[in-house]
């Protein structure tokens, strides 16, 4: 095993050894052993950063990459309606990185998991023959019977998003017109905030009847839950919580990476205007049929068709 | 999403709706959700199979591939005495690679899965900017607290290994010298078999006090049992099923990608010369201090060293 990789596992070792482990043992064995509470299910996603897909090493400091990555999975759980629990990190490195980078790379990740009492309980390390290859595995809970799945609109539900829609796509426009931009003032593209609280909400309550993160785009995660339900949806344009703008109506139907919660629930639920600190906004309705239409400003029905992310590469 | 990661995630999709779900949820949602049995843990594993390092396409079919990737994951649930249920696969694949490889390596990966009754539970997929990037995550469980770690040698325990050493190795060799390799007859490099049943049966029978997966090599993975454990150990050379030929030895010691089981068990332990049709040998003891030894065929006494695999990046 390389040094470089030999110093990941020591110091993803130390953090896992440092934070309160649920489980029996933790890294340095075979497998990762975890226990369940009782009566709960597990949620398990993974995901995918890889260099020059879902990030560049010039647009993205080290510390955002980590951020994002993690991100990305969160969001996963979130949209279950679940509570993140471990972190699986497998990490592919070329071999001229610098160290500073890995380093970044990683203080991003684990401040993000340390904000969500996510453990890192393991992973696997490699030397990458090109660029940085980073794969995410996120575990969560929840009780028996209570994730939110994507299946459950029906026609009459209102169709609810979270927060603001449109900036992460709009940053990665600027950045792809290579304008420089500095990351605290992007936070929405270079440190997604997943909304795990609201989504624990939102199940707690039962309040959600279909939900989704926002990845892909509106447009294309709303399909995603009118495919699982059988059912159509309309949009209302001026309800789109869309930043100013000239493309922000465009950004906000078909830009990705909001992360973002989007979530159908039936008419009779009384849905908080916030939840958890987060702005919770009606934009539409689920419907009979198959179709996606968009309500305009000036009252015309268009077709909506998933027009989503389909990464930089 | 590109048409062929739309193909790959059909396939996956049409394969795991096909098997007997264990799960209330399958594929197609933001993130799986499993049921462990009541008193059960959860065995958590995470592997790379990365092009150029892992494997090559000249040299590997694209079954042998998917086998090897899978493989790699069900060894370390072996390693712990767990058994198998779901795995995730994250692929990334370049935008030039055909189709039929493709569909040769989901099947040999599926044909393993099937042969150990595990189901393809869900993964991401990604356009992979150079080369072929898999990551394979593996779940498993056992009841709560038998998990068979690294760290439970004792000095006076025996060692043992399972099968045969050094073959996987010796056919590396062979395709880096160039030969032109049948994978028919060289099963243990292109279709590894991992000892899901032996440590099952090591498990039940509580029969092992430490185990591990030979995946680094003899001597690596000898190592990291002494480490956990706080161990040394002495290694028996003219002992080691090591196969025919004059680097025989060596490559019995060091080489990699084995998948048999290395374990302790406690000197009073009778341990069957066959389990589940592989043969078992006593290889070795673990001793007090840090040193590992190798006692030579001609009685001397050598320090073994860590000298396992490092790929063939």
């Amino acid at each position: 095993v390389p040094l470089k990789e030999k110093l990941l596992i020591q110091r993803i070792r130390r953090t896992a050894d440092r934070r309160g482990a649920r489980s029996g043992q933790g890294i340095g064995d075979d497998c990762a052993v975890l226990r369940v509470p009782r009566d709960h299910e597990v949620l398990i996603t993974t995901d995918f950063s890889l260099e020059d897909v879902h990030f560049r090493r010039e647009w993205h400091p080290p510390d955002s990459v980590g951020h994002r990555c993690l991100a990305r999975g969160l969001s996963d759980i979130a949209a279950m309606g679940g509570v993140p629990h471990e972190a699986f990190l497998s990490l592919a490195l070329p071999a001229d990185l610098p160290q500073s980078w890995v380093d970044g790379f990683v203080r991003g990740l684990l401040k993000l998991a340390n904000r969500y009492a996510v453990r890192l309980a393991g992973g696997d390390t490699a030397q990458s023959p090109d660029g940085v290859l980073a794969d995410i595995v996120v575990l969560g809970s929840l009780p028996k019977g209570e994730a939110i799945l994507r299946s459950g609109a029906r026609p009459g539900d209102s169709v609810y998003v979270t927060g603001t829609l449109g900036s992460s796509a709009a940053a990665l426009h600027q950045l792809r017109d290579g304008k420089k931009l500095r990351p605290g003032s992007h936070l929405k593209h270079f440190y997604p905030e997943p909304r795990i609280a609201v989504g624990e909400f939102l199940r707690k309550k039962k309040l959600a009847s279909a939900m989704i993160d926002i990845s892909d785009g509106l447009s294309t995660d709303l399909a995603h839950i009118c495919e699982e339900s059988k059912t159509g949806a309309m949009v209302y344009a001026p309800a789109l919580p869309a930043c100013p703008g000239k493309d922000g109506l465009t950004l906000a139907l078909h830009g990705g990476e909001e992360y973002e919660l989007l979530f159908a629930a039936r008419s009779g639920c009384r849905i908080p205007k916030q939840i958890a600190g987060v702005s919770v906004t009606r934009v539409g309705e689920i419907v009979r049929g198959r179709q996606m239409t968009l309500a305009t400003a000036d009252g015309n029905m268009e077709a909506l068709r998933p027009a989503g992310w389909e990464h930089f590469s």
